[in-house]
């Protein structure tokens, strides 16, 4: 399947992306990403949304909620394992100084997470709530960076550098002319694998056999969005297709990963608005059985997403000193030109 | 909250029910119950459907396609356990046998089962294809029999004679005026409660003291019908509320109880067709905002229904020379007056 | 069956709470309630623990990591809703600096809440990270307070004062003899209904044609606590019978309630240990069909601590002068007395 | 990962497969594959198990009791996706038949399917209880067939002839020792990967754009096998990965597609006995934090098993005359030479 123009999650109209970058001293190698729905006052226009627990390793919060009302009401925020409340806090502070929303008393903040502690300085809690407000405010329509920026900043994935990817497809119009763009916060364990070659074996980087990727505490956060007009439960199949293209990249939902996938649906007919008017909430949804195209569109920008975190992010040092190489980006390409 | 006309799931326009009751010489007391969402050709014209499982003890058909899909497909059997593969096959055959189905290659067939075993030779397996044709055939939209009939012939509820029951609850216009119908097939234990009077306290027959209860393979069907558009996961909302009318019977899901709800919409605007003619399916939805009182009315219907099982039944003997009791109504209607 | 010696959560060995009750000025009327499951480092001695969603309308810190690896590593700590962050921010600091903590880079907070903002100023966000400390710190093993303490001060149930409410049950020895120990956190709707007498209904307080209630985004949660040995999907299980025994009280689980029952064995043999010395764990599990009278008991004591928490609250004023009455004992207990 | 010494699920010491393949004048063309975690009476010994459902357009039968109880009382019996109640008769006279097994009322039989329905005229219901029990009691711990036999014979997948394969995996001592086992039955689309190499691509054998893979009803049963003593938690787990193992092969979960994966464990120590003689099971699980290799092993066994489905396959012509080319293992051979 073709790629967007931008190939990217904001090639889905109206979803922006926003990073706030902290490398600070010798410690500090972490940050924040948040991605937006649309650009309207999110809480009192929700998104239908799901979520897909992958492996539960991990810290997400607001996932019971989506669960229960099928939709989202906060930019889904991204960050460090124990940067989650203070971005929680943001988040809910982002919402309720929004206007229209003078009397919101309930926010169900959606923050996400991986690991960073091997390059960051995870105890020390670097992230402020205004680093969080940051990213929500700078985020742009435009292509985000990749690597080693907001989120991605101090994270790893199959022994090198990983970090903040997207990528996107474009269904042809007999297929439904839909958009989905994933954007990935790569941070697991496995055997690399880049499209189909065994990357991970041959630079002999293995799980199991090597120390550090057994002491990564490894996580995934794969967001999927898109301008179909789904509802919660196709949602949640498109975001369990999602956890099919991290396979194809060689990851193995390790014990220790906290792998979730959030799926939202930005279709203006599908709009949640919080005050009701009606007694009836009008909506078109594509039928189950067209969904088989979406489903490939998700394992394809995903696989691609993680594979792009990993081809932008560069060798980094941080806490402790420790050192973490970039992929071997010309090694890998040879590797791949041998196999065609 | 007031009942429908008939106090049946019948209220729910459309909704017919069907009975083959099953009682031969010594040892059989079976039967089946048949349960149409409409008059129409069920697998052509799917309904948004779903399950939950109160507790997973039991052999329930049909469950895992209802939740990827979110729809029924075919008309709803209730059983005995034993008898859920050959209700099954019988199944299959009328659908398959339905005009309009000659290329059908794949039905799902829902059948629900309780265990009644204590009074009917379940091993000798007496409930034929025919029997559930015959129930699926003879349905009808009148106030479907209850105790004694169909799948509830040799149930057995709080140590009393059990069976089929079935009650309803209409929401005023300013709530929607929807009308919520349920079935139900009762034949579990617990203490019996009867609009809070603690009846098998009274009346001498508690659990854990008491052989018989301890023995009974339990179980509770509950299905619940509404003329409410309501989609997938709002509809198994409704399901998990049914399961707190169970508990006001004094009902505590033991580990052998096999509880299962099925909820379903009769909402002509969210059928699914077989054959999708256009590329998005027009839906309209009742919003989260709104479904409280649907849900209060699923509680009470439930609740009713099981207490009407328990009042239509007869004392039966059967397999063994076993005898159930009635519920001493007289006794019941006196503990009931004394609380006033 | 029987309560323990304190009617408490507390009757669980090992089992402590503490309350921090934060009353300032004209609108702050919150607070902080803590269980710690036992005296040890909680993070390093894990126990196996589960969560059911009743209702997910909530923002339930922690629940898909103890889904996955089935077990809590932190206290449980209950406030309001728009203060879930502060507090695990305050459960991660607790837990860093634990000794034998300093190595931890990933904690799993597990945080609860109900929303007092009708009451309480919720927006202004008035628990610190101190507070949830101090509730931490002073827990202790002696029967909690009920009523208007800790994550109570502000709730509201039925339509009256609601809080914390705590009772237990004993199992005799010829069912195992284990102790259940049920502590809610009560702020919602539905009809309230005590010992089977309908309250709401004499008392005229009915949900959908009252304001205050139709206005009130209600939720419960509900904390099980056992000596019996149970895994996590036993565990789950039995807090799914506590969403039963909230059913008995009149509840309703609203659209809008956010209710979760979090559910964990003190059993030693079952401890989880953070640094694994062996690569098998022994345990000792009560078997399936040993469970009911575990699930009995969880039900009786949750509605009996769901009805305590009425009992035990007071007439409350607080945000914008509003006042909640506490429930008219005495008129209650004539109503139940009239019943016998 | 090392493979087992047969490469296959009966490496797994006790488990036992049998076939009955169905290939009978032009239009028949399936069968019964049957999988024996033991020896000997599984009703009286159960052992734990779980089901993960990757996507659930199917009819797998017995799900929610192995959920609730987390364990399986019967053989796994795999056939066409029209012939699950008929095996599901015969599965039950098999388990009421056995000795110590006369008063058992109740079981839950468990049987997965895939839609043959192409090559076999799958509504002819051909599979008789004879043919089921037979495939039953022809099982034996030898290596078993491959490619169209038993419940493998009429199956499609990739648009090529599909059918039964296994493959195993072997941990080293210092993870465990233990034996990974899986057996699939393959009947799936997507664009076969085989290895890393596009296979479909380069033989232009693509979804979407292909009629016949449009029109087949696909679907893929893995079940997976160990000697590792786990709980049902863990089990569901390992079940997860396998559908990631399917991932790699190029399978992408269709719509129409009825992925489940049963996974056991056949650990003495963890075995369930009907009769409970002690009020508490004795166990020893692996922990957490050792289960990354058995994902890893799960993975990798579920790709080859898939892969090996389709070297093993021969030809097929069947119903209506219809006929499905093999993979062209010479072609494919020299495309993974190429890689080289």
């Amino acid at each position: 399947m073709a790629p967007g123009p931008q190939n990217a999650i904001t090639d889905v109209a109206g979803v922006k992306v926003g990073h706030t970058t902290l490398i600070k001293g010798d410690s500090v190698r972490t940050g924040v990403t948040a991605i937006l729905p649309h650009g309207e006052n999110i809480f009192q226009q929700k998104v239908p949304a799901a979520v897909y627990v992958g492996n539960g390793f991990g810290k997400l919060a607001g996932s019971t909620q989506i669960k229960e009302l099928g939709n989202l009401e906060t930019p889904i925020v991204l960050t460090n394992t124990l940067s989650v409340p203070t971005a929680m806090n943001a988040v809910i502070s982002y919402v309720l100084d929004l206007k229209e929303n003078e009397d919101v008393r309930s926010v169900n903040a959606v923050v996400g997470e991986t690991n960073d502690g091997y390059l960051n300085d995870i105890r020390g809690r670097h992230v402020s709530e205004e680093d969080v407000i940051a990213a929500v405010e700078n985020a742009s329509e435009e292509r985000p960076k990749e690597g080693n920026v907001g989120a991605g900043t101090g994270t790893i994935a199959f022994g090198y550098k990983g970090g903040i990817g997207t990528a996107s497809r474009l269904l042809p119009e007999s297929l439904g002319g839909y958009t989905i763009g994933v954007l990935v916060q790569s941070n697991f364990g496995g055997i690399l694998q880049i499209d189909g070659v065994q990357v991970g074996e041959k630079l002999k980087q293995f799980s199991f056999s090597n120390e550090l990727l057994n002491n990564v505490d490894g996580s995934c956060m794969i967001i999927v969005a898109t301008d179909a007009p789904l509802d919660n439960r196709n949602l949640e199949r498109l975001a369990k297709r999602a956890f099919l293209g991290l396979a194809k990249t060689g990851g193995i939902a390790s014990n220790g990963s906290g792998d979730y996938i959030i799926a939202f649906s930005t279709a203006e007919s599908m709009r949640i608005p919080y005050k009701i008017e009606n007694k009836l909430l009008s909506q078109e949804v594509v039928p189950n059985d067209l969904m088989s195209p979406l489903f490939m569109a998700a394992i394809e920008a995903t696989e691609e997403a993680i594979i792009n975190s990993l081809f932008m992010a560069e060798t980094m040092t941080g806490y402790k000193g420790r050192k973490i190489d970039k992929l071997p980006v010309e090694e890998v390409l040879e590797l791949m030109n041998d196999r065609n």
